[in-house]
């Protein structure tokens, strides 16, 4: 699968297992072609008429690396594979997959609560790793929003919600870029504003949560949590759905919250950010708390990815890169998150050895750290 | 032209005829020196004292690849291709580059009502192609305010003048980002508003129209005007001229408009991009009425296209994105637009096929699908 | 050291002496690890317990280029470059690295007033180089700010300072994108509204300056400084350090300000510019004042620059393009500085000549107007 021409050192590393420290649960379900379909893009629209959603680079690539695991020639037409996607069934093809990606642990973001996604003890069994949860702090928000009486008790129920939750997890997610944007004030709203906004969010409590002095207080609750226990918190920027403007969740729109939580010491996680992975590297350079990983971005790339990872590698420290497949739905986004992952680190690590600059030790131990060493330590697996 | 090792299908597919679905008129005239370097960049002033526009990526490009099509040695000096180019004439020269670009239609924006410039159907006749309208809505704004009477009548005049257009053409252009950046509000403006509005641009009807309210509402006309004739609107986003801010011409800042046009089901057709490619085939692969294509960046950016090519086919899906030169004054920039079109994707086509990504009949049908198949899809050709 | 299928007289003007344009003092100290690990991060913070900053791009480099220059083996580990720099004590250690660095004439931006980091005239001597000074107007502005006795006498202060100074460097630079970004009113602010800020600025005299209409007042007389004796102004855009805001330093944010100055003649410099450097570059494409420089992009990017440069080169004139080591507080900046500089303009000239894109008299003359013709025009060395 890697580019030939490695050092045996270097390719070992590459292959070794992975701690995937941001995904999703997939689906138990056997899925017809439309599902299936609505599940390999970012979209929420069926292709247009006369067009599929296999004609994408993710399309592709599905084709290319899923189908062996399925037991099919590489680059299987759609239909040929869906087919043989349904003879296995849903649970064979999440083990196939799961199995095949090389991870060793997930850190599963468990804020989707849709019952036909795999739990992260469920995603840990079929993929033969351990398993822990990430939590989403608007989840939390919306569970507490449903079941408060008072303002009052909301924003107590959101302090004493976090706290047990982050006690059972490695870490929080915020997904606060979807909601309004990154570039909020970053300082901590006063009481009587969040008092004054929780009792509007009441009247509205079955809506999501759109309101930027409760999203700001509901940050600042989770930092709180998460300070408390050495945790890190997982922000979504960059790439995602429809749902969000994408020029707003640019992760340098954050670097006001970013100065704040310095001192604080919680680690900052910059997820996905494509198309501005250069700007999460630049951020992680220069602030001692802050990682990033591209997630996503290489599975949806797929073919291309290589170039994602190269732009990111320009200025990100060693230690401060991580890997994810931030999988979702299908088995098969896992699986093509370590395909592309592994693949596109490799052919940036071979391209610096071929130039001379590094020596087969370091890129051996550089693609440890970013496949596996930081996220231990970040996460204190 | 095309890089050595591709197989022959694929080749075919890269050479197969162009839908150029985005361009403007050449000029009919005998250029000099100073006319013709005025018209190889998209800045509006001369290259500084000692220095000359043909000393950029375009420049060396013309006498890379047009001065063959003059019978000329590649690489011939500007002097000397400057020379040739006035003994054979405007229109044979006109004549051989059109031609060369091997495009089989013509979709001209004929909003630059310049009577040098040679018509849609000149540029048909002289590439041996055929020819069809997209109209500029900011050119029909001007003719409208022009003659308008009332505020009333102009309001009128605007939907009439865009609904006969629309009925010749196949389809229409705004360049509202020139005028007044992408992130306006993408909700129509009141019929109050308009007429207020109205009464002021008929006080300056002769300047170029830039209230938001005035650019908002003759948009949201020429969508009623393609939406009855299920006709795609083109819109002019990232690398241009001086008059525009290029931050401000993200086509991710019109997010929301695009949310608002997804229910009306009007094709939304990103023109250039560059630099915010990335961001274009973003919004193309979650949005299934968005389309992409980076015209100018090409010929502009020349030996180094083949990055931009390979950043858009990161994400973008195979039947989203369009081919055009953007030609624009000289007939080289015609022959550019399509010979590092053909030479990106072919570069990008052979990266995949070498990788084992995708198999060639994939990589036939891509090209395909991106060099005229999706362009009479979607303009209905 | 550079890419071997290079024709002679390319390699013979990629290793021809360059003028850096931008670059600042480094350091007579002998330094322990922990300070020199803060000299080669943007960071102003040690890396996280358990990490290293020679983990890092920039640090691999070292290892690979600088250890050869101080007799090591490339590669050699940090702690024994560490220790064979501090046997060959500052001094030493400064003279090699400068000297490699094979630059004839240093720009300095002597703003940063620090005693331990060597004078202009000091880094020509040790560099074998000439020197000439580039004021750094906020500099001015705290020098001015702490004597002047009221509002009146600190702005005639900074008019005179500014000419003064002027009129013994090669230009001025401003940091004003630091202090409140890069999208400020660019219109010339009002004498009453200065007097009034002047005043309140009096109050405050020992604090950074942050007031928008003192730093638009400072640039603008910056300019009547510039304008007189020709001289250029160069703008920090992009790639900086904690202090600044990456979105707001976008060098597109102030194309209303270059607009501005257009009529007036004066060359403006984009430095660093990175990762807006297409920003900057379609900037320098369209505007005929406007020049860039991507200065410490390749030297923090390192084994990546190469694609830095690259894209760079996508659309900038040849006769815009700069080169600037932008080396600060260590010499192994300086050195790195121009290899990668030599390395990554190499690599794309022979990307062009393998492609057939350009002649190798094209590609060796355009390396020498990068690497210090255009310098020496612009500044008039």
């Amino acid at each position: 699968m890697l580019p030939v021409d490695l050092p045996d050192s270097v390719r070992e590393a590459l292959l070794a297992p992975l701690v995937d420290h941001h995904c999703h649960g997939v689906s138990r379900e056997d899925l017809g072609r439309a599902a299936f379909e609505l599940l390999i893009t970012e979209g929420s629209a069926p292709a247009p008429p006369g067009t599929t959603h296999f004609d994408t680079p993710v399309g592709a690539a599905i084709r290319r690396w899923c189908a062996p695991v399925l037991g099919l020639e590489a680059h299987a037409p759609a239909a040929v594979y869906l087919a043989r996607r349904s003879e296995l069934g849903a649970a064979e093809v999440n083990r196939r997959l799961l199995e095949a990606a090389g991870i060793v642990a997930f850190l599963v973001d468990t804020g989707l609560e849709e019952p036909e996604l795999l739990s992260a003890a469920e995603m840990g069994r079929h993929g033969g790793a351990a398993a822990d949860e990430v939590v989403r702090i608007e989840q939390i928000e919306q569970d507490v929003a449903e079941i408060a009486g008072t303002a009052v008790e909301y924003v107590a129920g959101l302090a004493e919600e976090l706290a047990a939750r982050a006690a059972r997890a490695v870490g929080l997610k915020t997904i606060i870029g979807y909601r309004c944007g990154l570039d909020f004030d970053p300082a901590r709203p006063s009481r009587g504003a969040v008092i004054a906004a929780a009792g509007r969010r009441l009247a509205e409590r079955r809506e999501r949560l759109r309101d930027p002095v409760l999203l700001r207080h509901l940050l600042w609750t989770a930092v709180d949590a998460v300070r408390e226990r050495g945790l890190p918190l997982q922000f979504h920027t960059g790439f995602g759905d429809t749902d969000l403007d994408l020029h707003r969740v640019d992760p340098a729109r954050m670097t006001g919250l970013i100065r704040a939580l310095q001192p604080i010491g919680v680690p900052v996680i910059l997820l996905h950010c494509y198309p501005f992975h250069r700007q999460a590297a630049y951020l992680a350079a220069v602030f001692p708390h802050v990682y990033v990983d591209v997630g996503l971005a290489l599975t949806y790339t797929a073919a291309g990815s290589s170039r994602v990872m190269s732009e990111l590698l320009e200025l990100v420290p060693f230690h401060k890169q991580l890997f994810s497949s931030d999988c979702y739905g299908v088995a098969e986004t896992c699986h093509l998150g370590s395909v592309y992952f592994r693949l596109s680190l490799g052919f940036a690590l071979r391209e610096r050895l071929e130039a001379g600059e590094w020596t087969a030790s370091d890129a051996a131990r550089v693609a440890h750290m970013i496949g596996s060493g930081n996220a231990r330590r970040v996460y204190r697996l």
